[in-house]
């Protein structure tokens, strides 16, 4: 079923863009990818410059508002998202009811209780129900993109606990993005290479353009619903095995295979007609070696020089990765690692459980997902393609009791 | 913000797919729409031959399954539908989190907390992660969408009296579909002419081709998310007003104008540059009168007949439609009155409370949305637009103290 013909379709009404194959749905200013090149970009800024400089405050930032703040913007900035982590009871409540579902579930019921009971949303609405949307809308939309950024990470962590028996421990304000999710994860302060390697983690994650998720999240903007419904339908989409869940994918493969020795027999397999697909390599838009992965393989390396290669999953990796990069197979294909080759050894490293692993995309992609909403509103328009119909038309009705 | 161009965008990169118009993502065999000459086809059959001789039932088999039910798989369907209205225990609960919440949020999270704790959907969940998606798994995905028919109508109707304050009635499977939710809100045995406007109104709204919530549903779907998370963002989609909001505002703006006399000046406002949008009239897709408005007219005037027309809706509503067919204004922009013109006033007439109207909507529309989703699962590629990208490339990092 992931195999679908790539192929053109046509139709007795023209062609069909499948998976709206090199469809423009707008144009961007957010983020860029030169998928020959394997460059990513956000706001013009290389993805190596901000991973190497930023911080995940400093790239939602820029991501928002399209340029790298001051210090004093950034104070504020920083100060907003504190004050914005915590969650409305009913939301506790609710995640208490989804402590033993899977948490995206959890996540999608939880973003539309919270967008329920925000007063700035409501007023939002109302606005938008009769046209009306200027300055002082465009200040509460931002303002609620704000607050979505902050508390996504809230309702994974509080999530994580609840579905351990465990109580939510509260924010802590005076501690950046990523060690405070680390914080209310584990309930203790995190070490500062685990900071590090999550602040990593949601720095590459923030954005990439307009994959499934964000479309998702801009259908649903389109009709001037509000921005935590469609924060809920993007946690929805990315749910989906094809787009959020590969990660968890590469890090179970590898841990099947279980020794470096056995990666050229798994990566033969996969070059074989009808062979099991070999999760973390090739990308829709990416002909080349994936900027994000190399980024991630570098700090797995550091993590690992430092606390050693647990389960073996390092030496695994490069061993799968050797053989993708020599066989012909994969370089005629123009197959390479990509981001989720890598993410997924950096958050298994930092502790966090497989489950987890897809919110945690969430928790960096929601600012990417509120931009894109944010940029579309600028010039909305509903959604609304078509569909060739190839069915009869005009039937008969025939009554039930002489149906055949 | 609603009125944003709907020309042709052009872009470095080629014609932008503003809102897709036009662009067609899949081919179907559900429905068609004849928007120059206002026909509407479920599976080849008129819509006013279902609306005269059908069921609500018999609709959602026909649509789900391609055709029309015998006598025995009509009375199995509807017996399966009855057996499936009942609710989880953590749904009702997260409901009652969401009583003072609008219904569409509460919809939102009900869904998700449903799929998370139904083991067909984990099952089918499990097949489709490993790209299995044969006729035990598609056996599944029948089940799990019949499940989502029957409980949207409960989890809108529990909504309903929670939020009155009201314990929630046990669904009773001797009664139909539409029976049984005029049952479920009010706590009574309704009237027949009231189940017979509301099963009227749920047939007329189950299907129409691929609008944003439809998209939405299939967005999610590609991903190989699930069902119920699908639904969910579509449920997300319809909530905004240019979409499953606009009956609301129909009758909002009938009773504020108050008396027919007033109808040729406020149709005539709406025809002055800049002046008010006049709701209900006219439609993306159809070029002339929309079929549905024509048997829910019908429907209304009959109920008017023999109740009485409560506020003069029925009459401010004649006097408008005529001052539309008869300005050359609305005639030249091919603008008719749409289903919402008229489906708004039947629902008043029914005693259902304006913000149940859109909720009501997704009781009937999740029929349409589960059958385009097992249609697409059928041929399935993600979707994976593209953004065109227009702003700088490779700007330098500067350091945040040195930045003006």
């Amino acid at each position: 079923m992931q195999r679908a013909s790539k192929r053109k379709m046509s139709s007795p009404c023209g062609e069909i863009a499948h998976g709206l194959e090199d469809v423009l749905i707008k144009t961007t200013s957010i983020s860029d990818i030169d998928g020959e090149r394997g460059i990513l970009w956000y706001r013009g800024y290389r993805i190596e410059d901000l991973a190497r400089n930023s911080t995940y405050e400093e790239v939602a930032y820029l991501l928002l508002y399209g340029k790298l703040p001051t210090r004093g913007e950034l104070d504020e900035f920083t100060s907003r998202l504190a004050k914005n982590r915590d969650l409305n009871p009913a939301t506790v409540e609710v995640l208490k009811n989804l402590a033993y579902a899977h948490p995206m579930f959890a996540a999608e019921a939880a973003i539309a209780t919270e967008g329920a009971f925000d007063d700035d949303n409501r007023k939002l609405s109302e606005s938008l129900r009769t046209g009306k949307y200027g300055d002082e809308e465009k200040a509460l939309a931002y303002r609620i993109a704000e607050k979505l950024v902050a508390k996504m990470a809230t309702i994974v962590a509080y999530h994580y606990r609840l579905s351990r028996g465990l109580e939510p421990v509260r924010p802590r304000e005076d501690l950046p993005h990523a060690a405070n999710f680390l914080y209310l994860m584990f309930g203790k302060m995190p070490e500062r290479l685990a900071v590090r390697g999550l602040d990593l983690y949601l720095i590459l994650h923030a954005d990439h353009e307009v994959p499934a998720s964000t479309l998702a999240a801009q259908v649903v903007a389109s009709t001037l619903s509000d921005l935590y419904s469609s924060i809920a339908a993007a946690v929805a989409a990315l749910k989906g095995p094809l787009h959020g869940g590969a990660n968890e994918a590469v890090v179970r493969t590898y841990l099947e295979i279980g020794d470096p020795s056995r990666a050229k027999s798994i990566v033969e397999a996969a070059t074989k007609p009808g062979g099991p697909k070999l999760m973390g390599v090739g990308h829709r838009v990416y002909k080349a070696y994936d900027p994000r992965a190399r980024i991630l393989k570098d700090f797995a390396r550091d993590y690992m020089t430092k606390y050693g290669d647990r389960d073996n999953l390092f030496a695994i990796a490069v061993a799968i990765e050797q053989e993708v990069l020599s066989l012909p197979y994969f370089r005629q294909r123009r197959l390479y690692p990509n981001v989720d080759f890598w993410s997924g050894i950096v958050l298994y490293y930092l502790g966090i459980p497989y489950e987890y692993y897809t919110p945690l995309f969430a928790v960096s992609r929601v600012v990417g997902w509120v931009a894109h909403i944010l940029e579309y509103w600028d010039n909305n328009r509903i959604f609304r393609p078509r569909a060739c119909y190839v069915g009869p038309h005009d039937l008969k009705y025939v009554p039930i009791n002489e149906r055949a």
